[in-house]
């Protein structure tokens, strides 16, 4: 992933020079340029160098865990004997009021070391299991104190708009208001979140619902992004992008109509497939529209754990293929170039070029179709953080 | 997984009693016997214990790597263009039958250390990519070699009969001829299998042919074992399971008289759902009819390098539950007791009883449902290795 024509911009042989945290050069190293020759020079094994990677859809903060209510619908539970047993999104939510900062920090960072050892160098995370003004800020500072404590790059996405709480059981325009009116304010106020994201989805708010938030978000300075047509179209991402919104996200259900407001507004589609393939759905994205039309694919994560329990972005990346047909070098692509420009961070991350971030992972394969291909290994031998070499794996 | 009744054989506050390498006595802290009450004590983490975990079918002796092929594929190329590029198993056998033992000892070694780091304590490793009695040779040699140098239960299988080398195109009975008289005597003779498999299959051999085979080993004292139904129903399981063979594997084309053939013998299904979603399979296995039946179902990564490049058997797990829809009750068993059944290893493998081996896994997690639940997680933290504690992941 460098400036390089050719498949997957890949140069054998090659040469990167860093000034401090950043990029200087990078070529063949037959083409060094003079005034790098003289520079202190580190030789690394032999192996392959992609920019970190760049997860830019988590909801890696979470109270609780959804095990058990996946084991009693695979023992055949309905879903409504398993919100009976107090099972679903809520139960997620109950546990993360509950939850101390500390206690969601530890438990979030076992989930995100897991990220960092297949490479990850920066990842959006998401707010939404607090669905009240003080839980919701709790968890966007929890996702700020986790980048700090692990030196890597977090963004954060408000998305209080996540689904109703029970105290607003059937008065989700109340909730709306709420989210519009109180939370938004506070969190922007406090500096908390870069974006501000939402479900627009017949199981959670509607397209008009969704609309409002967005707005308001954009008004206070917030880049937007949403989870749309994941289950039906809402015509949700068309609504999102005429507003500007950097991605939507999932997108099983767009329309062309949606397909080409994006483009026209250049926002990125992430695509998801730990929950395609966990939630067992058949319908895919429209991967081929998406190209038609230009529209960066990136891909993500999802980790949540009601619908996506995922944090190898290995796996990620096979997924993305196996699963949707894309090919290794769009699911490279789909978690450094892209996964970048869906954060608004491309300046900075997401290819090897200079004047960007310094943060490279480096790996014991021969190809970079390998990345992908594999199930369950784990070929990542180290990251450049900054400039500097640390083994995370 | 003890002889306790209840979910997984779930025993609260257990103690384990070990005299040297075998379990003595298993059950709960407050009941243990007293003629173990004076025995030196270990108090463990808390966490869960379970039987290391047995892949009873796996392929991860091979050369070269296919993962441009498979990028091939997802760049849109037909099977027969990627067989002109050199492409598909015979690939895999050139590469094979040039490596040396060492080569094929290191390359596989990576695999191995991928499925021991997540509580692996025994395997099954086959042949299939020499097709020539040398390299045939040559690669349970490297098998049972693996086995001496991570001092883990290694048992092999002879797999000839796994598809037609190049120099006997179109000549697949004069093939079989030579598995049947020249090679597996030779095997035999060098006590270098303990199980003789086959794959049954259109584009591979039939079912008269793999007759013949399964007949001959059967006659020189191996086990036996068959790739059967995989693609298409060619009554292969009724054959082997007529035959007496441990298990069958793959199954997904299996009908009603195929699983009664294998409930009469007692032969175990082994289920691969890690070459379903490779190759990206929408008929599944007759889960229900399998278990109706009370056939046992064991799950396994069939690691290779073109259908299941899969060395994590806690995806294993995962897949065989979101694809296949067992529980994960029955994935976990399907990696200990199950497993063990299937390679004739019951009496010391498979689960925490008195008499058994003392090889166990002990895992970080509260239920044991959440080892097959995560995607990307590796909870194991160490492994008892023949009544010592060892750190593999």
């Amino acid at each position: 992933m460098t400036a390089d024509d050719g498949p997957y911009g890949l140069i054998a042989n090659a040469a990167i020079a860093f000034d401090g945290q950043y990029i200087a050069w990078v070529g063949g190293n037959d083409a060094v340029p003079p005034q790098y020759q003289n520079w202190e020079v580190e030789n690394l094994p032999g192996g392959l160098i992609t920019p970190a990677l760049v997860d830019c859809h988590t909801h890696i903060v979470y109270g609780g865990n959804r095990a058990v209510e996946w084991e009693m619908r695979l023992q055949g539970a309905s879903y409504a004997s398993i919100a009976r047993a107090g099972g679903g999104i809520l139960s997620t939510v109950a546990a993360t009021r509950v939850a101390s900062e500390e206690a969601l920090i530890n438990s979030a960072s076992v989930r995100l070391d897991d990220l960092i050892a297949q490479g990850l160098g920066a990842i959006e995370i998401k707010s939404g299991y607090g669905l009240d003004t003080q839980n919701e800020c709790k968890m966007l500072r929890v996702a700020k104190e986790l980048g700090r404590r692990r030196d890597i790059e977090v963004k954060t996405s408000f998305l209080g708009a996540h689904a109703l709480p029970q105290e607003y059981a059937s008065k989700s325009d109340a909730y709306i208001d709420l989210v519009v009116e109180e939370m938004l304010p506070t969190i922007a106020e406090q500096g908390l979140a870069d974006f501000c994201d939402g479900f627009c989805e017949s199981i959670a708010f509607s397209s008009a619902q969704m609309r409002k938030v967005l707005q308001k978000a954009k008004s206070l300075g917030l880049g937007l992004r949403l989870h749309a047509e994941q289950l039906s179209n809402q015509n949700g991402a068309q609504m999102a992008a005429e507003l500007g919104a950097l991605s939507c996200d999932h997108l099983e259900y767009v329309d062309a109509d949606g397909v080409k407001a994006m483009a026209k507004a250049g926002t990125k589609a992430v695509l998801l497939p730990g929950a395609f393939y966990f939630l067992r759905e058949t319908q895919k994205p429209p991967i081929a529209l998406l190209r038609e039309h230009g529209v960066g694919l990136a891909l993500a994560s999802d980790c949540n754990p009601g619908s996506s329990p995922l944090t190898s972005l290995l796996l990620t990346m096979n997924m993305g293929c196996t699963l949707f047909g894309l090919t290794p070098e769009e699911a490279l692509a789909g978690l450094t170039r892209e996964a970048a420009g869906a954060l608004g961070m491309q300046s900075q991350w997401g290819s090897i070029e200079a004047g960007k971030i310094a943060n490279l992972a480096l790996w014991d394969v021969d190809h970079p179709a390998q990345l992908a291909y594999a199930l369950g290994a784990n070929p990542h031998i180290s990251q450049l953080k900054n400039g500097q070499w640390v083994t995370t794996s």
